[in-house]
């Protein structure tokens, strides 16, 4: 089928999606965690074909993990639908409602969005989530993986799409393309008319790939060069705590640290301790001259693009500035909008950090981890975005909605 | 100067421009204002080259009616600053704010979107309107106006900036492109890293040209094919007031009716009534043959182009339809999404119409010229748009704005 037929029956679908009751979603959603559960050989077994294919194909170990499931991640994925099942409807809510002087009464009501495309890699668990989160939106969703993962995408869509079909609901809710070529892509990037948003999820060549070529409205997500500013008036130990947090616990995702940033007068103090706890997780430090001198020569000297490389590894780039505005002003040369983080005692220099630093996300004293729809309380997530149209943050349920203008009138004219 | 470096600029004075106060930009807005009187002679004397210039190329009489400049539009525009100086910021409003289990406590607030862009025609006083709002908002914003209007573009922005200066903020906040050749709308369209979006105001060319070739987001703004539906209960004394007002109140304008359908239960009944109104306005009629049995000879014949077509004349598509459903299939296949309106007495029939067409604003018994941010009650507005990401309908100051997570911790570590 070519994309743009399945763009013409996800705007059929999403037209149906529009109209249909919470109710009516919910019990989808927990029909397709039961097929999920009752189908889970035959979806091994798609799997295992994928892997098997991706091992001649010479993955490595990293992306076969990904790549791979297992009855205990299907019951996960399973579980995280009835999760987003018993979340509260964001369609329907009133953000704003009120009354002119002519008697005009307008409602401006949260609507679903419509069709939403998302654009992903290989992790296969990606096609259940994101399908779950834009059908409890009321949108129909084209999902476009990568080819590691075809077969369990395939898979994951039959076992949905039949759900949908016996809850009474449009089977085209739900569509996986099956081309994996570039040309689907292309064809996606360029489905005006049909796809109301493009949402990329993976690496920066993907979502530069995307930014570049779409012609559909796009949410930029996931670029994460991350700050942790240790202040002069830091409690020391909090703060390599903090470090160790943001840059250690899971380097590969978007929300770890790349760099730090120490205020010179605390650095002698600071350095050595949080040295000591990266040392334990092996992160390789590169630093400026002051770094090294203080860290002595195990320390690789950092060049001008580890300041503007996310490395989603454990290496740290590490700077020491003379003051606050020296460490905002190198953030807003090499960040990347999505969350930095200030340690700090002091009143004065945290609320000017939270006034003056431009990202999706800025702390006072806690990791720039925390940045998650999980994390954040929405029950849910369907990507991070660094873009400041539409969405900025973790986008959970309320971020796949739009709104529309319902207005009652009694024969008004201008 | 290149656009990259006014992209550069205004990326420097957007930064200065977030954390200022708004005492501080109001008085921008009132020097401003007060400049704009100071300097009549200036800007008129600039606006009458251009107005020569085009008299010269060509140019019709409407547009040389658009172009032209007089104390009393100055007055007027000098007036419209102060109004905006006069609205709430739109910055500093928290939009959420909760604390997590872990003791985060999490605030959504408002801040400005950084650097605005602007792309539009032929009429000068858009370059101060535009201007205004962003920054009552507190972005910075770059102007590329048509070449038309360019001396007095640039006339108002020598004005502009020389008042910004004075009031202490950066001059760089409000610039207006020089060069008007379509090199420079490609390099506003592809300023990734400088501009946070780019607003296109004008006709569906330029609209298209923006949303086919920038990498920037966009917001697509102002085609406008809008439809009346005459229900069977309708009071048709009420409908043919709308229909007269939608259509011919200010054809030339995106939330004027284009389309109006009728339920062939009311068609005898109703279009005469409609027909000898419309005619007060010489409207056209382009009917389909029931239409036209009813109304006989004088009515054009509609083809197929006619429904899709957002005419901005004095003429109207009329077609009669079965049934309510039937309607909203139409709107749904030649609508823009823009603004729709029943006529009805029927409850019923009003919630099923409100709920199923999509659009930036659904109306029951209003004409749909009330789309408008001054008829909604925003007090400016820098356009509507017509896409679903980020701003849907008539967009005031809130619109201008984007979120940033501020976060407060005690040490919190994942």
């Amino acid at each position: 089928m070519t994309i743009q037929e399945m763009g013409k029956r996800a705007k059929d679908a999403a037209r149906v999606l529009a109209a249909v009751s919470s109710g009516q979603k919910d019990r989808a959603l927990l029909a397709i965690a039961a097929a999920l559960r009752a189908k889970e050989a035959d979806i091994l077994q798609a799997n295992a074909e994928d892997v098997q294919a991706g091992r001649q194909n010479g993955l490595t170990d990293a992306l076969i993990d990904r790549l791979t499931l297992t009855p205990a991640r299907i019951e996960g994925i399973a579980t995280g639908m009835e999760q987003v099942a018993g979340l509260p409807d964001p369609v329907g809510k009133l953000d704003a409602g009120w009354t002119r002087p002519n008697g005009l009464r307008i409602f401006k009501t949260r609507v679903p969005l419509g069709v939403v495309g998302i654009i992903f890699e290989s992790r296969p668990n990606v096609t259940v989530d994101a399908a779950s989160l834009c059908l409890k939106a009321g949108n129909a969703c084209i999902l476009r993986g990568g080819k590691e993962a075809i077969r369990s995408n395939l898979a994951f869509a039959r076992v949905m799409r039949g759900a949908l079909k016996e809850s009474g609901l449009p089977e085209d809710a739900i569509q996986v393309v099956e081309d994996t070529t570039r040309d689907s892509a292309a064809a996606l990037m360029r489905l005006n008319g049909y796809l109301d948003v493009l949402i990329p999820r993976g690496g920066a060549g993907l979502i530069q790939s995307v930014v570049q070529n779409a012609t559909v409205p796009v949410i930029e997500t996931g670029v994460g060069n991350c700050h942790v500013f240790v202040d002069e008036s830091a409690n020391t130990e909090m703060a390599a705590q903090i470090i160790f947090n943001a840059k250690a616990q899971r380097p590969s995702v978007c929300n770890a640290a790349e760099t730090l940033l120490v205020h010179k007068n605390i650095a002698v103090a600071f350095l050595p301790r949080a040295k000591a706890l990266l040392d334990t997780k092996q992160v390789e430090l590169r630093g400026d001259e002051t770094v090294r001198a203080i860290l002595g020569g195990d320390v690789q000297p950092a060049v001008e693009d580890d300041w503007a490389t996310e490395f989603l590894d454990y290496i740290l780039a590490v700077k020491v500035v003379d003051s606050l505005d020296e460490a905002i002003a190198h953030i807003a040369r090499y960040g990347s909008g999505h969350s930095e983080c200030i340690v700090t005692e002091n009143y004065t220099n945290s609320e000017h950090f939270l006034r003056e630093v431009d990202a999706a996300a800025v702390y006072v004293n806690a990791s720039t981890r925390f940045t998650d729809g999980g994390e954040f309380g929405f029950g849910a997530e369907i990507g991070i975005s660094t873009q400041k149209l539409h969405a900025r943050g973790p986008m959970g349920l309320a971020e796949l909605t739009t709104v529309k203008y319902q207005i009652y009138g009694s024969g008004q004219i201008r």
